[in-house]
């Protein structure tokens, strides 16, 4: 079967994932341009592996992101296009959020 | 500011996330019923801290729920209710899924 490409192709674990749960507020500004640059941007960086996002019609959504060591993701945090997106997220777009940085250490899929 | 109720409570760091991302068949067949029964019932086994869940418009989905060992991991996973919801799952209600097990080292939330 043709795996649907929302799915992200990940190595053989251990890797890590970054798990971002948020609930948007109803200020645009942006929002969706932003969001898929940050994609695009992500996609780029060392250590990338790959990405899942999903977001409801009440605005609640799931990221999660896969990433080959905590270094990689402490890259990417860092990286000053992401840090200006960020302080839109915390001041602007999400009215509540939680990040969990997690280490993977099985994975099946079917 | 109140916490929005979609968001799981979780206590501090170290905890284990058990990643599903899943995409949806156009099968019904009780899907409804009996994902509302599973969280109802994973939220009493031993070791259950909580569930984040949402699937868009196009059946994607990602539900993750959080447990504070792999052994209550694995417990919940023998659940014999459980066990056959899975089996509904692999043949009936899923196009494609893919599950990590993860260990939460780190978390932050605004």
């Amino acid at each position: 079967m043709k795996r649907p490409s929302k799915f992200a192709t990940t190595p053989e674990p251990p890797y890590y994932a970054v798990i971002f749960t948020s609930l948007r507020t109803d200020a645009d500004d942006g929002y969706a341009r932003v969001a898929e640059r940050m994609v695009e941007l992500a996609t780029g960086q060392p250590g990338f592996l790959g990405v899942e996002s999903v977001r409801d019609a009440e605005g609640f959504g799931i990221t999660v992101s896969y990433w080959s060591s905590t270094g990689a993701i402490a890259h990417w945090k860092a990286h000053a296009e992401h840090v200006a997106a960020q302080e839109m997220g915390m001041r602007t777009w999400y009215a509540h959020y939680e990040l969990r940085v997690a280490r993977v250490e099985r994975a099946y899929a079917r």
